[in-house]
């Protein structure tokens, strides 16, 4: 049976068909129908994570591979709702695709995309130059306290996030003074994570310039870049890190004020995940 | 009198357009007729950045903006010769425009990009969490050694990069074992960097993965993602830092072996830069 995350974010693909004034043999269209569904937004609008989702498993299917790097630039709020989706794959090689997509809900366009798709086959030269992230175990992190002031986003439900104790203090009134959050990320039903799952982990952590003393309320995300350096198979967690740093794989840029760039940056290379943790429910 | 990267990356805008089935204000095309220049090229096929640089001067001249992020995805290789840029503004708002764009060449398409454009006007609430690059003097840092086999690339010549002691170890045989390479850009005349000057200082440090004794010969860029925190002007040096992590600003990939990505991340937040230092001629 499908997951709950992979169901919220499924697509139905309507056409493919070759483009006008089509040049080469991989460039065609593929277009999709798919659902922005309630319950992954805070505040009315969907998460970032989650249309990239959506839009990355349209991605994925018009050219047949997993996501190695894929880059979502967001132009409107998207409202749930019915969306569609336009692939276009304009190059299908041998080890790599690199296909755009749009989409597009009733308001207009609400997403941009370019991506790199590809399957990483173990057993070529691997370099690992960090160590992956320092973070306590998952028991021993923090459940994120709820916000202060509003409802609990019905997402949170869906996640069963754990926050690096300390991290959470933007939300207690204890600012850490680092724009960073680290945490465990895991569907709350157990479902596993998979390269399209990464996508939502992109986005799945509060922003971590909220732990600074800047006054930052709203944080838009303007780009959403994530590079999958690993695909996971069956993992229930994964560590996240986000910071404060332009030059990460996920920027969020806070529109109204002109403040740098905050970050979130899922390190699915150097990333800790855990195959038979069941996280909690 | 314009520079030697200014003339080299210059496009002449051809016409702009409503696009077919528009329906939003900013959704035009504009195309433009540029010339991949012989000399910017390694081994005959024009660098990245350089081709980067092309395409994202054609896009910023679209949208009446400088580049704040701006993604590349490497399709095919590009000798010498005409190209023509087509620029689709997807979204043109108050603070940022969105863009797309392809470069095509008689080969067939060579880039496709997509990007954010927007002034980055000072005064803003701002955080640097980083110090900046850690770098010797322009003058205490060494003069790249010429590639052992083959004719020196005649883009060397026009660039006075200087490269941190040991970093340029790859060329002489004493690999530093770590994929990081930093030092100094400029270009060898003196020209001025600026927002699309970045964008070549984006490719313009040797694969950093020659420094670790993976088997790493050929090394084509599959991605390179920018992101400009700041706009420099009338600055003639910068410092560079290229380092083999996935999540940098970024990220070339070797297709042929299947090594991990190597990266390079012009910091334009944290990185130093020299205004009136006028490099080496």
């Amino acid at each position: 049976m499908a997951g709950f995350f992979v169901d919220a974010t499924s697509v139905n693909r309507l056409v493919t068909e070759t483009a006008v004034g089509a040049t080469e043999a991989g460039d065609e269209v593929t277009r999709f129908a798919a659902e922005v569904k309630p319950g992954w937004d805070i505040g009315g609008n969907a998460n970032g994570g989650y249309l990239m989702a959506i839009a990355g498993r349209a991605m994925a299917e018009a050219v047949g591979r997993p996501p190695v790097t894929l880059t979502a630039h967001y132009l409107r709020p998207a409202p749930a709702g019915p969306c569609d989706i336009e692939v276009t794959t304009v190059r299908s090689g041998r080890r790599f695709a690199t296909a755009t997509a749009t989409l597009t809900m009733a308001s207009g366009q609400v997403l941009q995309l370019l991506g790199t798709f590809g399957d990483q086959t173990p057993g070529g030269p691997s370099l690992t130059r960090e160590a992956p992230v320092d973070l306590p175990a998952y028991d021993d992190c923090e459940v994120p306290p709820p916000p202060t002031d509003g409802p609990v986003p019905e997402m949170f439900r869906r996640l069963a996030v754990r926050i690096r104790p300390g991290d959470e203090g933007f939300r207690t009134g204890n600012l850490s003074g680092r724009a960073e959050i680290r945490g465990w990320f895991a569907f709350a039903d157990g479902e596993p994570i998979d390269a399209i799952g990464l996508l939502l982990v992109a986005d799945a952590f509060p922003p971590p310039i909220f732990n600074t003393d800047l006054p930052a309320a709203w944080v838009p995300t303007v780009e959403l870049p994530c590079t999958c350096v690993a695909c996971p198979s069956r993992v229930r967690c994964v560590a996240g890190s986000a910071h404060g740093s332009c030059t990460t794989a996920c920027s969020t840029r806070k529109e109204r004020s002109g403040t740098r760039p905050a970050s979130s940056s899922p390190r699915a290379d150097n990333s800790r995940c855990i195959p038979a943790h069941p996280p909690e429910r």
